[in-house]
Protein backbone atom coordinates (compact mmCIF):
# COMPACT_ATOMS: atom_id res chain seq x y z
CA UNK A 1 0.00 0.00 0.00
CA UNK A 2 2.88 2.69 0.98
CA UNK A 3 4.07 1.44 -3.00
CA UNK A 4 0.98 2.25 -4.56
CA UNK A 5 0.69 5.86 -2.27
CA UNK A 6 4.12 6.98 -3.21
CA UNK A 7 3.11 6.44 -7.04
CA UNK A 8 0.08 8.23 -6.82
CA UNK A 9 1.93 11.31 -4.61
CA UNK A 10 5.02 11.20 -7.32
CA UNK A 11 2.77 11.59 -10.22
CA UNK A 12 -0.09 13.39 -8.94
CA UNK A 13 0.71 14.88 -5.41
CA UNK A 14 -0.61 14.75 -2.42
CA UNK A 15 -4.10 16.39 -2.29
CA UNK A 16 -5.08 14.06 -5.66
CA UNK A 17 -4.39 10.85 -3.84
CA UNK A 18 -7.78 9.00 -2.29
CA UNK A 19 -7.48 6.21 -0.61
CA UNK A 20 -9.80 4.26 -2.66
CA UNK A 21 -6.85 4.35 -5.19
CA UNK A 22 -4.44 3.39 -2.59
CA UNK A 23 -6.35 0.49 -1.83
CA UNK A 24 -7.31 -0.56 -5.47
CA UNK A 25 -3.49 -0.31 -7.36
CA UNK A 26 -2.25 -1.80 -4.40
CA UNK A 27 -4.59 -4.73 -4.60
CA UNK A 28 -5.03 -4.70 -1.05
CA UNK A 29 -8.10 -5.87 1.43
CA UNK A 30 -9.89 -2.34 1.57
CA UNK A 31 -10.10 -3.43 5.36
CA UNK A 32 -6.32 -3.52 5.51
CA UNK A 33 -5.77 -0.16 4.99
CA UNK A 34 -7.28 1.18 7.68
CA UNK A 35 -5.61 -1.80 10.35
CA UNK A 36 -2.39 -0.74 9.12
CA UNK A 37 -3.08 2.95 8.86
CA UNK A 38 -5.81 3.82 11.28
CA UNK A 39 -4.91 8.00 10.85
CA UNK A 40 -5.37 7.04 7.19
CA UNK A 41 -4.08 9.38 4.73
CA UNK A 42 -1.68 11.69 6.59
CA UNK A 43 -0.39 8.71 7.95
CA UNK A 44 0.41 6.75 4.70
CA UNK A 45 1.34 10.07 3.28
CA UNK A 46 3.81 10.67 5.86
CA UNK A 47 5.11 7.38 6.30
CA UNK A 48 5.33 7.24 2.39
CA UNK A 49 8.27 10.72 2.76
CA UNK A 50 10.05 8.37 5.73
CA UNK A 51 10.59 5.07 3.10
CA UNK A 52 11.29 7.70 0.05
CA UNK A 53 14.03 8.94 2.25
CA UNK A 54 15.21 6.25 3.54
CA UNK A 55 15.83 4.60 -0.46
CA UNK A 56 17.73 7.98 -1.23
CA UNK A 57 19.89 7.75 1.96
CA UNK A 58 20.82 4.07 0.97
CA UNK A 59 21.48 5.55 -2.69
CA UNK A 60 23.77 8.40 -1.94
CA UNK A 61 26.04 6.03 -0.07
CA UNK A 62 26.16 3.86 -2.80
CA UNK A 63 27.01 6.96 -5.36
CA UNK A 64 29.50 8.09 -2.82
CA UNK A 65 31.35 4.82 -2.26
CA UNK A 66 31.99 4.03 -6.37
CA UNK A 67 32.37 8.40 -5.85
CA UNK A 68 36.19 9.18 -6.61
CA UNK A 69 35.67 12.94 -5.84
CA UNK A 70 32.50 15.16 -4.24
CA UNK A 71 32.26 16.14 -8.22
CA UNK A 72 32.02 12.30 -9.29
CA UNK A 73 29.33 11.79 -6.23
CA UNK A 74 26.93 15.23 -7.22
CA UNK A 75 27.16 14.01 -10.93
CA UNK A 76 25.97 10.47 -10.31
CA UNK A 77 23.44 11.89 -7.73
CA UNK A 78 21.76 14.58 -10.32
CA UNK A 79 22.02 11.86 -13.53
CA UNK A 80 20.39 9.04 -11.50
CA UNK A 81 17.33 11.89 -11.07
CA UNK A 82 17.33 12.84 -14.75
CA UNK A 83 17.41 9.21 -15.70
CA UNK A 84 14.01 8.50 -13.43
CA UNK A 85 12.76 11.70 -14.77
CA UNK A 86 12.91 10.63 -18.12
CA UNK A 87 12.31 6.80 -17.92
CA UNK A 88 8.94 8.60 -16.55
CA UNK A 89 8.33 10.20 -19.26
CA UNK A 90 8.43 13.42 -17.00
CA UNK A 91 5.39 11.59 -14.93
CA UNK A 92 7.07 11.37 -12.08
CA UNK A 93 8.60 13.97 -9.22
CA UNK A 94 9.73 13.59 -5.55
CA UNK A 95 7.43 11.86 -2.57
CA UNK A 96 8.04 14.26 -0.49
CA UNK A 97 7.87 17.71 -1.99
CA UNK A 98 4.10 17.65 -2.45
CA UNK A 99 3.96 17.36 1.34
CA UNK A 100 5.95 20.89 1.81
CA UNK A 101 2.30 22.68 0.97
CA UNK A 102 0.01 20.68 3.86
CA UNK A 103 -0.15 22.81 6.81
CA UNK A 104 -0.68 19.47 9.19
CA UNK A 105 1.78 18.81 11.99
CA UNK A 106 2.36 15.43 10.79
CA UNK A 107 2.73 16.25 7.51
CA UNK A 108 5.15 19.09 7.64
CA UNK A 109 7.19 17.31 10.33
CA UNK A 110 7.46 13.98 7.24
CA UNK A 111 8.68 16.89 4.81
CA UNK A 112 11.12 18.54 7.68
CA UNK A 113 12.66 15.19 8.43
CA UNK A 114 13.01 14.03 5.30
CA UNK A 115 14.96 16.51 3.55
CA UNK A 116 16.86 17.13 6.27
CA UNK A 117 17.90 13.14 6.07
CA UNK A 118 18.50 13.68 2.90
CA UNK A 119 20.92 16.75 2.93
CA UNK A 120 22.95 15.67 5.97
CA UNK A 121 23.84 12.77 4.06
CA UNK A 122 24.78 14.25 0.83
CA UNK A 123 26.72 16.55 3.38
CA UNK A 124 28.34 13.79 5.02
CA UNK A 125 29.31 11.97 2.05
CA UNK A 126 30.96 15.04 0.61
CA UNK A 127 32.95 15.58 3.50
CA UNK A 128 34.46 12.04 3.39
CA UNK A 129 35.37 12.29 -0.01
CA UNK A 130 37.07 15.90 1.02
CA UNK A 131 35.56 18.78 0.99
CA UNK A 132 35.45 21.34 4.09
CA UNK A 133 32.50 21.17 6.31
CA UNK A 134 30.65 25.08 5.31
CA UNK A 135 31.35 23.94 1.08
CA UNK A 136 30.02 20.65 2.04
CA UNK A 137 27.26 21.86 3.06
CA UNK A 138 26.50 24.67 1.50
CA UNK A 139 26.49 21.98 -1.78
CA UNK A 140 23.99 19.61 -0.12
CA UNK A 141 21.73 22.14 0.05
CA UNK A 142 22.35 23.06 -3.62
CA UNK A 143 22.17 19.76 -4.93
CA UNK A 144 19.07 19.22 -3.31
CA UNK A 145 17.92 22.48 -4.70
CA UNK A 146 18.84 21.80 -7.63
CA UNK A 147 17.46 18.27 -8.08
CA UNK A 148 14.45 19.50 -6.57
CA UNK A 149 13.66 22.04 -8.92
CA UNK A 150 14.81 20.31 -12.65
CA UNK A 151 11.96 17.98 -11.44
CA UNK A 152 9.63 20.52 -11.74
CA UNK A 153 10.81 22.64 -14.83
CA UNK A 154 11.94 18.98 -16.35
CA UNK A 155 8.29 18.00 -16.00
CA UNK A 156 6.94 20.98 -17.67
CA UNK A 157 9.54 21.43 -20.21
CA UNK A 158 9.21 17.98 -20.53
CA UNK A 159 13.07 17.68 -21.67
CA UNK A 160 16.34 16.59 -19.39
CA UNK A 161 18.07 20.64 -19.96
CA UNK A 162 17.11 21.71 -16.08
CA UNK A 163 19.24 18.44 -15.04
CA UNK A 164 22.16 18.55 -17.66
CA UNK A 165 22.55 22.21 -16.27
CA UNK A 166 22.18 21.65 -12.77
CA UNK A 167 24.55 19.21 -12.70
CA UNK A 168 27.17 21.24 -14.68
CA UNK A 169 26.78 24.51 -12.45
CA UNK A 170 27.17 21.95 -9.25
CA UNK A 171 29.96 20.02 -10.41
CA UNK A 172 32.22 23.19 -11.45
CA UNK A 173 31.33 24.33 -8.04
CA UNK A 174 32.70 21.29 -6.41
CA UNK A 175 35.95 21.34 -8.67
CA UNK A 176 36.67 24.61 -7.14
CA UNK A 177 36.32 23.64 -3.26
CA UNK A 178 39.26 21.14 -3.45
CA UNK A 179 40.16 21.53 0.28
CA UNK A 180 42.32 18.75 0.47
CA UNK A 181 41.31 14.66 0.20
CA UNK B 1 -10.82 36.45 -9.28
CA UNK B 2 -7.36 35.21 -10.44
CA UNK B 3 -5.71 37.33 -7.40
CA UNK B 4 -7.65 34.85 -5.26
CA UNK B 5 -6.49 31.36 -6.79
CA UNK B 6 -3.05 32.40 -6.82
CA UNK B 7 -2.81 32.91 -3.27
CA UNK B 8 -4.69 29.47 -3.05
CA UNK B 9 -1.94 27.97 -5.93
CA UNK B 10 0.85 29.19 -3.87
CA UNK B 11 -0.39 28.56 -0.78
CA UNK B 12 -1.53 24.53 -0.88
CA UNK B 13 -1.69 24.04 -4.88
CA UNK B 14 -4.16 23.43 -7.40
CA UNK B 15 -5.66 20.36 -6.11
CA UNK B 16 -6.62 22.17 -3.18
CA UNK B 17 -8.37 24.99 -5.09
CA UNK B 18 -12.16 25.15 -4.69
CA UNK B 19 -13.96 27.50 -6.91
CA UNK B 20 -16.18 28.05 -4.18
CA UNK B 21 -13.29 29.35 -1.85
CA UNK B 22 -11.92 31.96 -4.95
CA UNK B 23 -15.29 33.54 -4.87
CA UNK B 24 -15.45 33.66 -0.96
CA UNK B 25 -11.21 35.39 -1.40
CA UNK B 26 -12.05 37.77 -4.16
CA UNK B 27 -15.32 38.68 -2.92
CA UNK B 28 -16.74 38.77 -6.51
CA UNK B 29 -20.11 37.47 -7.34
CA UNK B 30 -20.76 33.96 -7.78
CA UNK B 31 -21.91 33.82 -11.54
CA UNK B 32 -19.04 36.78 -12.07
CA UNK B 33 -16.79 33.51 -12.04
CA UNK B 34 -18.61 31.56 -14.74
CA UNK B 35 -18.74 34.62 -16.39
CA UNK B 36 -15.08 35.69 -16.95
CA UNK B 37 -13.48 31.82 -16.72
CA UNK B 38 -16.53 29.48 -18.33
CA UNK B 39 -14.31 26.49 -18.82
CA UNK B 40 -13.82 26.73 -14.61
CA UNK B 41 -11.21 25.90 -12.23
CA UNK B 42 -8.74 24.75 -15.70
CA UNK B 43 -8.97 28.09 -16.95
CA UNK B 44 -8.54 30.22 -13.94
CA UNK B 45 -5.14 28.33 -12.75
CA UNK B 46 -4.18 28.45 -16.79
CA UNK B 47 -4.21 32.38 -16.72
CA UNK B 48 -3.43 32.80 -13.26
CA UNK B 49 -0.04 31.03 -14.46
CA UNK B 50 0.13 33.38 -17.25
CA UNK B 51 -0.08 36.54 -15.18
CA UNK B 52 2.58 34.89 -12.71
CA UNK B 53 4.80 34.59 -15.06
CA UNK B 54 4.33 37.67 -16.80
CA UNK B 55 5.15 39.67 -13.60
CA UNK B 56 8.46 37.60 -13.53
CA UNK B 57 9.34 38.54 -17.01
CA UNK B 58 8.95 41.72 -15.21
CA UNK B 59 10.54 41.57 -12.47
CA UNK B 60 13.86 39.89 -14.12
CA UNK B 61 13.45 43.05 -17.11
CA UNK B 62 14.09 45.36 -14.00
CA UNK B 63 16.68 43.65 -12.06
CA UNK B 64 18.40 43.18 -15.30
CA UNK B 65 18.25 46.98 -16.01
CA UNK B 66 19.92 47.77 -12.60
CA UNK B 67 22.73 44.72 -12.70
CA UNK B 68 26.38 45.48 -13.18
CA UNK B 69 27.10 41.94 -14.27
CA UNK B 70 25.92 38.29 -14.95
CA UNK B 71 26.30 37.37 -11.05
CA UNK B 72 24.43 40.79 -9.80
CA UNK B 73 21.10 39.70 -11.56
CA UNK B 74 21.44 35.95 -10.15
CA UNK B 75 21.96 37.39 -6.92
CA UNK B 76 19.34 39.52 -7.12
CA UNK B 77 16.83 37.21 -8.66
CA UNK B 78 17.71 34.53 -5.80
CA UNK B 79 17.15 37.16 -3.13
CA UNK B 80 14.40 38.77 -4.25
CA UNK B 81 12.58 35.18 -4.13
CA UNK B 82 14.38 33.91 -0.75
CA UNK B 83 13.05 37.51 0.49
CA UNK B 84 9.40 36.85 -0.54
CA UNK B 85 9.51 33.03 0.80
CA UNK B 86 10.63 34.48 4.45
CA UNK B 87 8.11 37.20 3.83
CA UNK B 88 5.53 34.88 3.71
CA UNK B 89 6.47 32.80 6.97
CA UNK B 90 7.50 29.31 4.34
CA UNK B 91 3.93 29.54 3.04
CA UNK B 92 3.97 30.86 -0.33
CA UNK B 93 5.32 29.25 -3.25
CA UNK B 94 5.15 29.19 -6.95
CA UNK B 95 2.17 29.87 -8.66
CA UNK B 96 2.89 27.83 -11.85
CA UNK B 97 4.89 24.55 -10.41
CA UNK B 98 1.94 23.16 -9.20
CA UNK B 99 0.58 22.59 -12.59
CA UNK B 100 3.21 20.07 -13.89
CA UNK B 101 1.41 17.31 -12.16
CA UNK B 102 -1.53 17.53 -13.76
CA UNK B 103 -2.11 15.71 -17.17
CA UNK B 104 -4.48 18.03 -18.85
CA UNK B 105 -3.60 20.04 -22.00
CA UNK B 106 -4.43 23.18 -20.95
CA UNK B 107 -2.20 23.20 -17.54
CA UNK B 108 0.45 21.27 -19.06
CA UNK B 109 0.66 23.62 -21.73
CA UNK B 110 0.17 26.78 -19.04
CA UNK B 111 3.30 25.12 -17.00
CA UNK B 112 5.74 24.92 -20.13
CA UNK B 113 4.82 28.40 -21.50
CA UNK B 114 5.62 30.10 -18.14
CA UNK B 115 8.86 28.09 -17.48
CA UNK B 116 9.62 28.65 -21.26
CA UNK B 117 9.43 32.56 -21.07
CA UNK B 118 10.91 32.82 -17.57
CA UNK B 119 13.98 30.71 -18.98
CA UNK B 120 14.45 32.67 -21.95
CA UNK B 121 14.60 35.84 -20.43
CA UNK B 122 17.14 35.27 -18.06
CA UNK B 123 19.01 33.79 -20.56
CA UNK B 124 18.91 36.74 -22.91
CA UNK B 125 19.59 39.23 -20.11
CA UNK B 126 22.61 37.37 -18.90
CA UNK B 127 23.67 37.70 -22.63
CA UNK B 128 23.28 41.32 -22.74
CA UNK B 129 25.11 41.21 -19.46
CA UNK B 130 27.91 39.62 -21.36
CA UNK B 131 27.78 36.04 -21.14
CA UNK B 132 27.87 33.81 -24.00
CA UNK B 133 24.87 32.13 -25.38
CA UNK B 134 25.30 28.58 -24.45
CA UNK B 135 26.83 29.60 -20.69
CA UNK B 136 23.67 32.19 -20.54
CA UNK B 137 21.25 29.02 -21.19
CA UNK B 138 23.27 26.81 -19.04
CA UNK B 139 22.52 29.58 -16.04
CA UNK B 140 19.08 30.21 -16.55
CA UNK B 141 18.23 26.87 -16.47
CA UNK B 142 20.10 26.43 -13.37
CA UNK B 143 18.92 29.42 -11.83
CA UNK B 144 15.10 28.87 -12.48
CA UNK B 145 15.74 24.98 -11.08
CA UNK B 146 17.94 26.15 -8.03
CA UNK B 147 15.21 28.90 -7.23
CA UNK B 148 12.17 26.17 -7.55
CA UNK B 149 13.78 23.67 -5.72
CA UNK B 150 15.22 26.00 -3.08
CA UNK B 151 11.24 26.75 -2.63
CA UNK B 152 10.19 23.51 -2.06
CA UNK B 153 13.13 22.50 0.73
CA UNK B 154 13.02 26.34 2.29
CA UNK B 155 9.24 25.83 3.05
CA UNK B 156 9.74 21.99 4.08
CA UNK B 157 12.75 22.85 6.63
CA UNK B 158 11.68 26.95 7.28
CA UNK B 159 15.05 28.69 6.56
CA UNK B 160 16.36 30.55 3.81
CA UNK B 161 19.64 28.26 3.55
CA UNK B 162 18.34 26.37 0.30
CA UNK B 163 18.24 30.13 -0.99
CA UNK B 164 21.55 31.28 0.05
CA UNK B 165 23.55 27.90 -0.85
CA UNK B 166 21.69 28.13 -4.57
CA UNK B 167 22.87 31.79 -4.71
CA UNK B 168 26.49 30.63 -3.80
CA UNK B 169 26.78 28.09 -6.57
CA UNK B 170 24.99 29.72 -8.82
CA UNK B 171 27.37 32.94 -8.41
CA UNK B 172 30.08 30.94 -8.75
CA UNK B 173 29.61 29.98 -11.83
CA UNK B 174 28.52 33.14 -13.14
CA UNK B 175 31.90 35.31 -12.38
CA UNK B 176 34.08 31.67 -13.89
CA UNK B 177 31.84 32.75 -17.09
CA UNK B 178 33.34 36.20 -18.34
CA UNK B 179 32.82 35.52 -22.36
CA UNK B 180 33.19 39.45 -22.47
CA UNK B 181 31.06 42.35 -22.04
Amino acid sequence: MIGAAREIIRERGYHAMSLAEVVERSAAPRGSLYYHFPQGKQQIAAETAGIHAGEQLAEIRRLADAATSPADLISGYVNRARDGMVASGYGRGCAIAPLVAETSAELSEASRLGFTRIIETIAFQLIVLGLGNAAALELAHAVIAGVQGAEVTSRALRGPEPFEAVRGVLVARAQVHPEGP
